[in-house]
């Protein structure tokens, strides 16, 4: 059976964001007013092969918290999907 | 009103992503096994004011379209929500 993830990968909470910050003190220029907080984090997706969902899921944990991840200061969430 | 953009910029489908193949090319060493594409691009969430949701999801597409996205390479898409 075939999957497909889709992982974001955000700054923790309690952390500074420095690139969000940039973006929030430069749409001004842009004529863009009224933005008050931005977060910039990664967004995965990935196509797996595996005998069950709960198998794709413990897959993709994996890949997470061991590889894409700096679970020091990110956190992630994803949801798998049969395609 | 105050609503929260949820941004994914993707780097677009026919072009390489050598952040991803890098990913696919390591997993095996993890011990993980099946995994056949990865592709890495950005998630991005955006607090912000407008008196209506037509003008949140106008600003957010300004901030992804001049800013946030490089058009040439990325596609993006998003959701607004009222919070």
């Amino acid at each position: 059976m075939k999957f497909q993830a889709h992982i974001n990968i955000m700054p923790k909470a309690e952390l500074l964001d420095p690139q969000g910050k940039v973006v929030v003190k430069n749409l001004p220029n842009l004529g863009l007013k009224g933005v008050s907080d931005v977060r910039i984090g990664k967004h995965v997706t990935m196509e797996l092969h595996a005998d069950s969902e709960q198998e794709a899921h413990d897959k993709v944990e994996l890949a997470c918290s061991k590889l894409l991840a700096n679970v020091i200061m990110e956190s992630y969430d994803f949801v798998v999907e049969e395609v």
